[in-house]
């Protein structure tokens, strides 16, 4: 006869859509510090590109003294580092804009965090050598299609500035939390690119060109730009991080009991690190400080955070959490709206019934 | 080397909590008439009950002739019944009401369809027999705990009017989709109660007890009443579904190419058949009748509907969808709005844009 036990519960991706892949982490359910591949965030803009022999070679061409070609085992060979680093997709919390705006309806789980194992651009950009015009580094990917608005296949590419480019901490990663990257996540190699908007993480790297020019490809360009309210056609690139947080538990909505006190999340920021979260149980008008974990801390990892709150008594409660970083950028009480539904980072927000 | 091929992404069940377990379908992404295990909501109340050998018999006893016990190999021996059905959350689509009600904020995948097997209620009944002053048949299950509103530990536990109890399509169910049921779903024994809202199917079957009184378990008379909307104490129970619908495609918010235009989803009903699917795109002004497939319904199965649309242009819009049922009921244009988030039924509603 079958006999079954008591078992944990378990949270699964969240499908925005199937095609493309687009699948949120179930942040909300998850505590540890590192999320695994099974649990990271998916975004895509094209199916996945097929795997096969070319994929294992990526090239750096364009205005370089010497042209190179890279293959996987010659990345393993060459001295690499290690970075933690918080990983959010520009579109994350997009559900949450008013008004609504077009595209995946994100809502706060499309950011993740782990750890990154691969060789720094900058290492393989002096091998290569880079003209003086040089003025963008372009990086594509093996994922190409149509999109809704152009006639011609296109892959995802995306731009770095020169000056950025050359940060000491981009690396060119194989390896995502001590295992080869997965196939969904960018194997065999994947740019990655810390404080910047995942847009910027270019997965399934093919080939990087070094140009003269500004580059001008439709992920550069149309998408993951900020565009202006007033309907003009003034935008701004979409690049950093902005500071940000996530309460995960309670959850928003949910019935709580009287014993219910611990509230907990994470907060981050694509400039310095977080310096203060406050929680607010009266729409904002006293804000007590919540704790900071920042005994696992590095430059680019968020900040655990929790609070302990004694007097739940019977009733409705709207918990506010702002968190500021060190830069001086605090989580506004109003988004940033804009028409692509871009880095949303107003003051995280649940509502809870204590019965 | 790793060659990898093209494959099918698959969406996962939505985690609404975990503790106790309540997970989403992913119905906007389900094309299939028959919802497997693995893609079937889950709605729990407490933890999942410890299998053990005890569950594998159920008593009927109470107001009765002659008290039986039933092993589950008895019951595998009886004459059976098989029913293709709708199971809808009574919270289904919860997360839509304005204003918002607390409890599992459930989108519109807290519904199901597949086959059940079992042997009818009815037959047990009439072995064990009825005394007169019998009134109502209680359902309890093995799953129990606290409750944040009371002290003790409660089963769930549900009542059936005599009358009702009496309909010959009630289960006491074994099979799902020609499978034992799966232990998250009621292994070995659930209460199958076509037409009705899924409180009614209850899992883990433990007992059934005949009384001649009515039943006023927490889950019948605090939880699944309908509360009026003056705040006064006034209530009506929770029975048969309303008539409802989903518009599982396209997407709520998604941008779609000139191309699109199949938009589809399946139409359902408590009462009669689902009669008429009417598509609008100019905010009801003008209403179009949509295609219904009723080449495998069954008296209480969902209706697909689709609907090609031709003049799709670059644009803004909403599309609206309203399902009739034969009885007269209509999905009305505002839910009935009640503060336990019962029974949403307003006309479905996505937003796209056409580039």
């Amino acid at each position: 006869m079958l006999i079954y036990y008591h078992h944990k519960n378990r949270p699964y991706l969240i499908t925005r859509s199937l095609d493309p892949d687009n699948q949120e982490s179930p942040i909300h359910f998850l505590r540890s510090r590192i999320i695994s591949s099974e649990y990271t965030y998916r975004r895509n803009h094209f199916a996945y590109p097929l795997i096969t022999p070319e994929n294992f070679i990526f090239s750096i061409s364009g205005q370089v003294s010497t042209p190179l070609t890279f293959h996987y085992y010659d990345l393993l060979k060459m001295p690499s580092k290690t970075i933690k680093m918080v990983l959010e997709c520009a579109g994350n919390k997009r559900a949450m804009f008013e008004p609504r705006t077009f595209g995946e309806q994100w809502k706060d789980g499309a950011v993740t965090q782990g750890v990154w194992k691969g060789v720094p651009l900058t290492a393989l950009l002096s091998m290569t050598g880079i003209k003086a015009d040089a003025q963008e580094v372009v990086f594509e990917g093996f994922d190409a299609g149509k999109r809704k608005d152009m006639e011609e296949t296109v892959p995802f590419a995306r731009s770095l500035p020169l000056q950025s480019a050359f940060h000491p901490d981009i690396l060119v990663a194989y390896e995502y939390n001590n295992q080869p990257l997965s196939y969904k996540h960018g194997f065999p190699f994947r740019l990655i690119v810390p404080r910047w908007y995942a847009m910027a993480s270019v997965k399934w790297l093919k080939k990087i060109t070094v140009i003269n020019r500004p580059f001008y490809g439709p992920f550069q360009t149309i998408d993951y730009v900020y565009y202006s309210k007033d309907n003009s056609e003034k935008k701004r690139p979409v690049t950093y991080m902005n500071v940000n947080s996530i309460i995960q538990q309670p959850l928003d909505y949910s019935v709580q009991d009287e014993r219910y006190h611990l509230i907990y999340g994470i907060a981050w920021s694509g400039k310095g690190r977080i310096s203060k979260g406050e929680i607010s149980f009266d729409q904002g008008k006293k804000w007590d400080p919540v704790i900071l974990d920042r005994s696992q801390e590095g430059p680019y990892s968020w900040t655990p955070w929790h609070y302990l709150w004694k007097e739940a008594r019977k009733g409705e409660y709207i918990i506010l959490l702002r968190a500021s970083d060190s830069t001086g950028r605090v989580q506004p009480e109003k988004p940033d709206w804009n028409k692509k539904g871009y880095g949303y980072n107003a003051i995280s927000k649940v509502h809870i019934k204590i019965e």
